[in-house]
Order: C-alpha cells, then sequence, then structure tokens
C-alpha cells in the first residue's frame, strides 16, 4: 500500500453524519454539506429570484454537460463523453436499444446474476423488438466463452452488487470487441468508489448511478458514457428536445446533436443535477487511487477481524478475498441476515440486506475510518454472539431491505 | 363569470415573487414558499439523518404514487392511475412504445405543430421499430379526418406551446376510440392550469409536465397515466425494478406490478418529487373550476387591452380569441418580437419567446392580479412607441430563448 496523505475519514466533516456509523454507502451516501448549501442557492437564488431567466444566467441549459463532464473525470472519459440525466434504467435502455439497431446482430449476452433492472431493461427491449432480438443471460465465469459472432451487445455491471466481485473490464472489453459485439458498462458500483478507465479500456457504452459512491442523494441522476468514436456513428432512438442539434429552433423532424449532446432525451433536472454537481467537489481533492488503496485498506480490515472474531458464528464472506478482483463492499451471508443487520442498525450502525441471505457493508474512506470498522465487527459480534437480533423489531421485513 | 370567492393573485404570498410581475408560469412556474421549506426537510433531515433507513421511514419507495394520486386530483384521474417520474419525453417514450406493441397496428398519428419532443419521441420511436411502424403528422384540424384504421395511437398536446390552442378533449378521444385507435394526451399546458378530465373523456394514456403550472421546479418530474381498464391488459416494455411486482425480491425476471406501478421504471426522484409534492399544496386550497374562470379574467382583459391599446403598433394575437378554445397563455406575434420580450424582461415582467416571432404571456391567478396584466400591457405600449426595444442587449439572442 502506497504511503497515502489523508487517513481514512479524512473529509468526514464535509458530511452530516453525526456519530452514525455509516457503512451504506454503496446503497445511498450521506448529504455533502455541499450539497445541502448548493440545493438552497439553487431554489431560493436560481429559482426564486432568478425565475426562467436562469436558463441562460446560471447556464442551466448545460449542466447535464456539465456534471457529465466531472462524472467523466472519475471514470476515465476525457470531456464530452459523458451526459448526466435520466435514471439507470433508462440510460441503459437508451443506449442498449441505440445499440442493438446499430449492430444488426440479434443477440444480447449479460450476466444471470446482474443487477435486475437491468435485465429487467433488456427484456423489455427485447419484448419491444419481437423476433430481432433475444437477451442471452450467463453466469459471470462464461461470459467469455458465451460471445459468440451473432452478439451484437454485451452489458455488464463492472461490480457486482451482491457478491462485490469485480470483472476485469480490459479483458472482457476487448473479448467483446474481438468478436465484433459492443460492450456496455454498468458502473452503479464503481464510480466514486474505485479508479475506472473506460477511454483506455476503448469500452463503447457506459451507464452508472451516483446516488452511490458520489453521494448525489436519493434517486439522484444517472449519466450515460458514449465513445467519441460512437458518437457520430449511433443514432439514438429515445430522441427529446435536449438532444437536438437547435432545440429552440422548434423544428418539426429531429436532428441529433453533434456529439454526447444528442444523448440528452428531456428536460434536464435542475434541482438534482446541482446537488450531485456540489457532491462531487469532495473529488477534487482526493484522488481515486488513494480513495481505492483507503477502501481496501478499511475492507481487508473489516475481512480480517470478522474471520478472527467471528468465526463459529454463522458468518460466511460471501466476497472475494482477493482485493484485486473486490468492489468496494464486502458481502456476509449468514441465515439470519436480516434481523442482524437490523439489530446493527438499532445501534447506528447502518448497512443493508439482501435477498435471501446477504448483509452488505460499503468501505467509503471519504467519511469513514478504521474506528468505525472496528465498531461495526464489535457490534456484530456481540449481537451474534448475545442473539440480541432475534427480536419481534428485528424479525419483521420492511419493503424496502 | 361565476361569483369567486378569491381574486386573481389571492395566493400570490405562497410564492417567493418580490414586485417581479412574472407572465411566464406556462414555461417554469415560480418557487412556493411550501416546496422551500420541504426541500429543507428532506434534504437535511430525511436524507442528512435518515439516510438509507428514509426509503422506509418516509416511505420514498412510494413517492412516485403518491404524488401521481395528487396530480391525479387535478386531471380528474382517479387514484391508482399516475405514477410521476422521468421526463415527459421519455413517458411519452414508455407509453407510444407500449401503446404501438399493444395494438398491432402501424401508423402513429400526430400534430404536424406538437411540441417538437413528441414529435422527436415518436420518429425516435418509429426508427427503432423500423418497418413496423410510421409517423403521420397532419394540422391540427385534420387531426379528426386522419384517424384510420390502420391507426395504432394518437399522439395530441391538449393545449398547443404556441397558440395555446386547445382540442376537445372528449371528441377526439371518441373519434379515436371509433376507429379503435388508441388516445394520449400530453397535458404539459394543461395541467394545474384549467380542468382536464380524464376518466370522464375515457383516455387510454396521458402523459404531463409538472414544472409549468403546477410550479414544482426547473426540470421536475412529469408523470404518467394510464387507464385502469388497460393497466393489466398492456405490457411496458420500459421495463426497471421499480415496475417489478417484488423488487426486494431480486429476481431476474421480470413480472409486471399490478397496477399503474408498472409504468415506474428507475429509482424515484426523491429530492424533485418531494419539492413537486410541496408545490401542490395550493391547489387544495383553490379548485381548477376557479383558477380557469379566474385565468380566463385575466387572459381576457390582457386581450382587449391589446385590441385597445396596442392597435398599430405591429401586434398580432396569435391565440383564438374564443376562450373556451383557448389554454391559460396568450401568444403575440411581432416581427421584432425577441427583442420586445428582451425589452420587458429588464422591466421586470418576464414572458418568454417562440421563434420566429412569438411573444407568450402566460395567465396564473394563483399568483397574478390584474394589476400585473395592466403593467405588462402598459409596458408594452411603452416599449412599442417609444421604440426602446431597439438596443444591442435587447437584439442579441441568448440561447434559451
Amino acid at each position: 500500500m502506497k504511503n497515502t496523505p489523508h487517513a481514512p475519514g479524512a473529509c468526514r466533516d464535509r458530511f452530516v453524519l453525526g456519530k452514525t456509523v455509516y457503512m451504506n454507502g454503496n446503497s445511498l451516501g450521506p448529504l455533502p454539506r455541499a450539497a445541502q448549501a448548493r440545493i438552497r442557492d439553487v431554489v431560493d437564488t436560481q429559482w426564486g429570484e432568478g425565475f426562467s431567466r436562469s436558463w441562460n444566467r446560471y447556464d442551466w441549459i448545460n449542466i447535464a454537460q456539465r456534471v457529465g463532464d466531472r462524472i467523466g473525470g472519475l471514470v476515465g472519459a476525457a470531456p464530452g463523453q459523458i451526459t448526466a440525466g435520466d435514471s439507470t434504467s433508462v440510460c441503459l435502455f437508451k443506449l442498449a436499444a441505440a445499440a442493438v439497431r446499430h449492430s444488426g446482430r440479434t443477440r444480447i449476452l449479460t450476466d444471470a446474476g446482474n443487477f435486475p433492472t437491468d435485465l429487467y431493461v433488456l427484456q423489455g427491449l427485447a419484448h419491444l423488438l419481437g423476433e430481432k432480438v433475444d437477451v442471452r443471460a450467463e453466469p459471470a465465469d462464461r461470459i467469455g466463452a458465451a460471445i459468440t459472432d451473432d452478439t451484437a451487445l454485451v452489458v455488464l455491471t463492472h461490480v457486482d452488487y451482491k457478491t462485490s466481485a469485480m470483472y476485469d473490464m480490459a479483458a472482457i472489453t476487448a473479448a467483446a470487441h474481438a468478436r465484433g459485439a459492443i460492450m456496455l458498462w454498468d458502473l452503479s458500483h464503481s464510480t466514486g468508489a474505485l479508479p475506472v478507465h473506460l477511454d483506455d479500456c476503448e469500452v463503447d457504452f457506459a451507464v452508472g448511478c451516483s446516488y452511490k459512491y458520489l453521494n448525489g442523494g436519493p434517486g439522484a441522476p444517472a449519466f450515460s458514457y458514449v465513445a467519441k468514436r460512437l458518437q457520430e456513428v449511433i443514432v439514438p432512438v429515445v430522441t427529446g428536445w435536449m438532444g437536438h442539434r437547435t432545440p429552440f429552433a422548434f423544428s418539426g423532424e429531429y436532428e441529433p446533436a453533434a456529439g454526447i449532446r444528442r444523448t440528452s432525451v428531456g428536460t434536464p433536472e435542475v434541482l438534482a443535477q446541482s446537488v450531485l454537481d456540489a457532491s462531487l467537489d469532495v473529488f477534487d481533492e482526493i484522488g481515486l487511487d488513494e480513495i481505492r488503496d483507503q477502501s481496501l485498506l478499511l475492507s481487508n480490515l473489516f475481512i480480517e477481524r470478522v474471520d478472527r472474531d467471528c468465526a463459529g458464528l454463522g458468518l460466511t464472506v460471501a466476497s472475494p478475498r482477493d482485493a484485486q478482483r473486490r468492489g468496494s463492499h464486502v458481502a456476509l451471508t449468514h441465515e439470519q441476515g436480516y434481523a442482524i443487520m437490523q439489530a446493527l442498525i438499532a445501534r447506528d450502525i447502518i448497512g443493508d440486506f439482501r435477498a435471501p441471505d446477504l448483509m452488505r457493508f460499503g468501505f467509503t474512506p471519504l467519511y469513514q475510518t478504521l474506528d468505525d470498522v472496528h465498531a461495526t465487527v464489535d457490534a456484530l459480534h456481540d449481537i451474534l454472539t448475545t442473539g440480541s437480533w432475534n427480536r419481534p423489531e428485528f424479525l419483521q421485513r420492511s419493503f424496502v431491505t
């Protein structure tokens, strides 16, 4: 591990956290103080005093590109290749549909364990297109072999939402290209957590969400990446006025804007994009190489302590132990995982649960310390050895887990 | 005009307006004080202190349906038929695609003067589906005759964004149904401005935006209406996890949720939907029949005064003079419309401009008074008679008009 100028948790003061041990930044990032200040300014001043003039005065009209370029800096994309906006599901639909229409081939290949919304989006697209397209879902270890000459598009999530297992982006992208397939990565569990090199890996398309490691807020805008070399080749199919060459000419015929702008669809979500924009400020201070080093410091400590202190208590580490193959969260299974997680949350140590038996712990060194990791494992040990998870209020399931 | 308990402008204190004469609520509504307070609560308390727990604690997970039902109350839709979320463009794509897939017919009919994003969305859908679908755009007065037995779907905007001309929703919907076509209305320029009766008119689908007369903020979430009788018949094609029967089971196969919930796609925009939710509060106080009466009081006065005081100054009223055929804005044309509008804005009287020569003035009696109308016409008269629009700063065009 290289010498790092920032200790884990060095930016904790830039977030609203109080005494909470927050281990769920892989699901919803906490509130950055910069975002808290920004939303007041955008609402009170820009909207409240500027009214519709603010489309020009504060350049609202270009916010999707401006925020997109900042995200680009975090995923190895040169400017002009990312727009922010829409949900990850909608971004995936629009890019996958354009890719399939462009390809002329019939098959979309994906990981059977992909995040369900990715699977659903592809299934819906196949339903819309009828006999033209089918979706083939394979286990992660068979993806490489399953890319064939009829594969139009490979859609994978870089870091698995359950296990945290990470694909080799460069190798899989090269394998897809070798067969003439288009490669689309979902970066929801990577962006802001670890270095991603979209341009260097010659990725074609990518999408991702911003409410996890980017701390953009609940339901924050997602983003769409299209490699420069494809931008003038691909014809968008979800075509709204913000992707038009001259939206304020109000022409009746769609003409795609130059470059990445053509992937924009409707009016940009100005309030939410402004919050996200402010949330990105912290990444100007600490780079992703450093964040990654510290994240592994935290997660390695977590696994070591679980192994050492919780042996025989029914926990299994479900994430890769090889740090280089692991994203920025660690999953533990336990048959009472749901109740154990509720017992942790009741102690103000917040992670989350994924059916049927998976507890997830996110490692986010911007605001997390080594003490947080110790507190989490200490609490886990206590809950398991005392059986204090076995209470009605912890066994009763909420809708959102 | 019936006797109304509220005078125009009676709710002005519920908005942040200062001394501005705001005539652009048809483009972007002003900031409601309730929204200003709500965003602080949602950011500081719900996100800042609740973290991911707030998905259950504040029922974020159902916000799209909750806000949708409130919008339903403003457009004549019984509960359980509207979800809020996504942009109007994306909502139109998802409903039009599902409708065409369901119909089996080949043609989408629309108004050649429809708002461009509606045209672009339909063109993109046709491009995606190839030979299966074409888009036919006709002038408004030929729509009825152009509905034929191969029409899958009729897509119209209820109130024209330029002229303010309003379709007879009941008559056109009946004409579409008589030919076996599906009817989809875009309510962007109707919702919150005048009574709409989706259920009574037996409309099939509708979409609309919330940043105009609903005052939901820049880029606020749009909404999607699907009539109850079609909800279990139509299979969504833009299928994300929030539209799944059991999203937190994380199943690999899409199964549509019961009812309107299946039209939801990605994670709801919690911050923006919360702002919109608060913005709707004012409609609990004043009903749309009354708002409509007062809007016509304001717009009739505006037209009368333009006719009387601005005759011979090059202005033409481009909106229907028959109030029953007019929405809630009035368009005036003038060959120097752009510069004249900038001169008005410089006097803190804010409307907007649409190429090539159209000035739009929105009538929004929640916060607008008869004095605002007089001030606007007085200023127009002064600018035109003095020629004070003819200055470099007013002639220089901004990107957003």
